[in-house]
């Protein structure tokens, strides 16, 4: 009676492996969840504004509404922020949503879906869901081979994820090299732009990807509120893409996909500035932070643009997991990147600044 | 250049028509949202309890972290509540995604998905999403003709989609004719039975469906925390199923599907037994007062087992739509349902004493 129900597609996948939650680890390790430090899902380490925190305790006595479907009032925002009409932008449950809301809209079985090799594993997952062929790019110094990429489209080809910067390696394409990429995809290929980290760039990097949006009836971008902006918990993001594609996203979306705390916190977010501006520079420092010892150390890693860096703690393929679990044992919780194709590695999401200290101090005993 | 991306399914597809939000009606017909009473969405009159609102508050530090993946906690609660294993519940962002990961985990393009007519909308639009046929099986007296939907099963059915008490006619399937389908519907045939109504049933009229699904593995209960559990704003319901069927629905779940102040809220609304009572009590009350000024009116309506009623505001096919427009100008949202092909009719969810007395005066005023 096993396997009776479902297409062979679903059945064939194995679900993504959630960063471990501090009470589990508590639970498993036997220690104190106090005393846990998690630097595994690339969360702000400040957690979630003040701002966001007001903004939700004045929406709970709305609790029990159901939230806004159309999320009329964070879009009239999110459109005055980006020059975009309110058409343009659908709303996600994190961005997570949107990128396999793409799936669903665009791709049937048997299709092709691309994404370059150590890039975020909701995408071969969200293909995997819609039953259609995977494409697997080899990356380049770890992050996207464009060429390449763009070499490999197939006329089944309808969907590319582009991830900038990359998760889980944090390498970071410079525009340029985006848009020559876009001027040469074929006009009826997709490609989702996912800017999870985009808040991480240093201003002197910064680009304006929805002027190509504009110009690209076939261009996605992802948004998300979970990584700078402190929302993990809260579960919102965003995507902007012209009205066709945008209201295709809309007929597969669940039409109360986003609860409405979430919507008036991303509205308090966006105005606090400070906030973000606080996180990046914690961000920057703890990057310095985390790098100088590794130099130190001579342990190599990836020049990352987000908010983790990708280590190599070993030269055997069972070096990442034995490093890990030593880490998990001495309560710090680091993010395994094995199953990324990258054994020797761990992603180390950028913390408080006695954080970072305790995780260099754990690695040095553990690699010593 | 137009119609170039996604499946002709999903261009096919008319989006979900949600209930006006209380802000929209406002702005359109230059109302004070004060003024404004909504019984459209069958959302608790009460709105969210005080139990939820702490929950949450306590919840708000760990906000910027990703919620739990798994529901660890949460599904702890449900398991002991419901008698089942972990392994047997799924959680989602709202019961709608419950409704939704069944079509994508267990439903190719092509094949058939069956429900009753007059039942709820989301059926039809999970079915599209997928590619898949939908089957309308024809109602009787306004609910599931189980005989007939059995006769309409055929070798490229997968899912069956049950609602009880169903939406939006409020009708209630005797547990006896439901065990009897299930008894009948082929092995491989999966039957979602959605229960998001089901704790406004009496005592005398509660069933224990989780005996069904430990009896048969092709059986996913659906429940929700949107209704009488006032946490529609929030986005949580659960399936509860054998482990064949959550493990399927689990690998087409965004890990992330459930807000983690919505976790924490569901397990101190499992415990706040008084607010269960008291909107139990209210809703009884309502239906009584509302039914009786309609038995006075000599309007028909559909003997209603939920938080609503449908009620025939006319004769002619505009009577829906043109009733439904007055009382918006009235500032009275309810739900016209011609989209179910009901346009004689009007949904009106059950409200407080006082919004109950005020839809009935402008019903008044309107049919004069």
């Amino acid at each position: 009676m096993s396997n009776v129900f479902g297409p062979e597609y679903v059945r064939a996948i194995a679900p993504y492996q959630a960063g471990k939650p501090i009470s589990e680890v508590a639970r498993e390790f036997g220690l104190e969840e106090a005393a846990i430090i998690k630097l595994a899902s690339n969360e702000n380490p400040l957690g979630m504004p003040a701002s966001a925190k007001k903004a939700m305790m004045d929406a709970m006595d709305d609790g029990g509404r159901y939230p806004d479907s159309n999320g009329f009032e964070l879009k009239a925002v999110l459109s005055a922020r980006y020059g975009v009409p309110e058409n343009w932008i659908t709303l996600g449950n994190g961005s997570n949503d949107i990128l396999e809301l793409a799936a669903h809209a665009l791709v049937r079985p048997g299709e092709e879906v691309m994404y370059a090799q150590y890039s975020f594993a909701v995408y071969p997952l969200a293909t995997q869901a819609v039953g259609a062929q995977g494409i697997s790019v080899p990356a380049r110094d770890f992050g996207h081979d464009l060429p390449a990429m763009q070499k490999a489209i197939t006329p089944d080809t309808r969907l590319i994820f582009i991830a900038n910067p990359n998760n889980p390696t944090g390498t970071f394409l410079p525009p340029a090299a985006i848009e020559a990429f876009l001027e040469k995809v074929p006009k009826n290929v997709v490609v989702v732009l996912d800017e999870a980290y985009n808040e991480y760039l240093d201003p002197d990097l910064q680009y304006e990807s929805t002027d190509w949006v504009k110009k690209y009836p076939n261009l996605l971008i992802s948004r998300t509120f979970s990584k700078v902006y402190g929302l993990a918990g809260l579960r919102i993001g965003f995507g902007i893409a012209q009205p066709e594609i945008t209201g295709l996203l809309n007929r597969v979306r669940q039409p109360f996909n986003v609860n409405s705390l979430a919507q008036a916190a991303a509205m308090a977010v966006l105005k606090d500035k400070a906030f973000l501006e606080k996180s990046a520079k914690l961000n920057a420092d703890g990057y310095h932070q985390l790098t100088a010892v590794f130099d130190e150390m001579k342990l190599e890693y990836v020049p990352s643009y987000g908010n983790f860096v990708l280590v190599r703690v070993g030269d055997d393929d069972e070096a990442g997991a034995r490093v890990n679990l030593a880490l998990l044992k001495k309560g710090i919780i680091v993010r395994p990147v094995g199953s990324y194709g990258l054994p020797k590695w761990l992603r180390i999401t950028i913390g408080l600044p006695e954080e970072n200290a305790a995780v260099i101090s754990a690695l040095k005993d553990v690699l010593a």
